[in-house]
């Protein structure tokens, strides 16, 4: 499919779409670089990319496509490093969270001859580096793309078919409705879990260790998600405000009536919202985006 | 172990102590009633129980030991069902998620002559009814016992040794601490996870299929949580209204702190809440309460 392509960030993401790559053969070549020096050794011993280059100059070099793959507060660094070493004709594409900012700081970066395909795959696990991606993370899941003024028809007929060949659905959507998607079906959970997680460990009532034991009530879902990328999520929060903010409001605004229902007793709302919860999950299963199996099918039974 | 145990209530907890109980061989005769007889059939068919019987009175006969695992609402109506059939010398236990309001109301119904075990599994999984149930559900995971003025020296080694029996660590606590233990890890996560499945499903802005497909970034996770059994839930936060709304405060303080972050961009303050939850999430790994498996092992890759 492709001749080369240039993964710049070799974390989760990153190192997961080169092991794609090279797992079904999508392109001769694949080369990989990344801002840290310790993390390039690693991918060298770990050898999931053709080459670890060691400047983006050198990765972008006659890369028919170059994937950046870094937090999206580094995404324009990443632009400018690598920019003039563009060949003619390569198509640039991002993994990042959010998109109407992210396009605007690539758009100031990126010279005129190459084209921009603002990507964003929905799929993740809360381990980072590149230990921590497989070939397989984005099979069955979305991959959605927002075109921008410098997508050409070509260009993200490109994208799409190397997220297709790597086992993903692809949507296309402008880039402020992806942001206002993703506020609600990522965002604001991972802010929620964050937050929980914190309000639990700032308890004097409640000693860590009774919160760590007693986890398995339904916390432990919760401090999953809120061990993600640090780094990561406070560019996510930073660059998608406006619509995180509006989304967290209607949340807030949602949990002020439920708070209101447990204190006048209202059973019956309570039993009617609980109710209907349920079959967002039924949704969701027969989407094929989650497991039916209890518990995600996680391991019950003695360890030892 | 014992020679009969009732079971009073045959959902998923119920069910899962009588698997429990007749796979590692602690009770000669395990008899189970449920309040519905569509219940008591499926019981039947599946033959987790040496008998179902047809009225509480007649699975509470003779049993030295009488499990209540209905939803805690239901639990007066239950005891006092029961309670002039119970033998001399009989013990009685509950699973009841709330401490303080159902000791309140199982002691008003109980006779003299039989002593009361408050108890409380930390374990479950976001299926109801009998055929979730299953033998291994409580290895591992922690008991919670709350004995009060009618728990005696006895009856307390014969409950302990009963969950020790199906693999459960014990520990005792009083009801009003559990309760409070509980509504941070169990009660506000549960609500939280309710309330961010409503807020999504109210959405015009994003429609449902949308939320349905890209749910794999994060917000699938709560959905399992919000698929948990309503009524059971609902009579949850009815009868742990205080301790719930005080934590569910502290919560909403903190969600307002992390709000002002994101909306001054406090880039600092977020990378140091997110790198502080971090090491929650190892140390209930390292208690053995969750898998280290990326996204809780759940599968990856094409079904089809």
């Amino acid at each position: 499919m492709f001749s080369k392509v240039a993964i710049v960030g070799l974390g989760l993401i990153g190192s997961s779409i080169a092991r794609g790559l090279k797992a079904r053969g999508l392109s001769a070549t694949v080369t990989g670089y990344d801002g840290s020096a310790d993390v390039r050794t690693r991918a060298r011993d770990l050898g999931f990319c053709d080459a670890i280059a060691e400047t983006p100059q050198q990765a972008v070099e006659d890369a028919e496509l170059v994937l950046v793959a870094v937090p999206v507060g580094a995404m324009a660094d990443a632009v400018t490093s690598l920019a003039s070493h563009l060949a003619d004709g390569a198509v640039v594409t991002d993994v990042g969270g959010v998109k109407t900012a992210v396009i605007e700081k690539i758009l100031a970066e990126l010279p005129g001859h190459v084209a921009f395909v603002p990507g964003h795959p929905i799929a993740g696990t809360e381990h980072s580096g590149p230990e921590a991606g497989f070939a397989e993370l984005f099979e069955g899941r979305w991959c959605i793309l927002t075109p921008c003024e410098r997508t050409t028809e070509t260009s993200l007929a490109k994208v799409t078919a190397m997220w297709s060949g790597l086992g993903s659905h692809v949507e296309t959507m402008t880039p402020e409705h992806h942001d206002i998607v993703l506020a609600i079906t990522s965002h604001v959970p991972h802010l929620i879990a964050y937050n929980i997680v914190g309000t639990a460990a700032d308890l004097e009532e409640v000693t860590q260790s009774e919160v760590i034991k007693f986890s398995a009530g339904g916390f432990r879902d919760f401090t999953r998600i809120a061990a993600s990328d640090p780094v990561m999520w406070r560019d996510v929060f930073l660059n998608n405000k406006e619509a995180v903010l509006e989304m967290l409001g209607r949340f807030t605004e949602d949990l002020a009536a439920l708070q209101r229902m447990i204190r006048w007793d209202d059973g019956k709302a309570l039993e009617d919202l609980f109710t209907r919860t349920r079959t967002i999950r039924r949704g969701i299963i027969d989407a094929g985006q989650d497991t039916a199996d209890a518990d995600f099918g996680r391991p019950h039974g003695h360890e030892d």
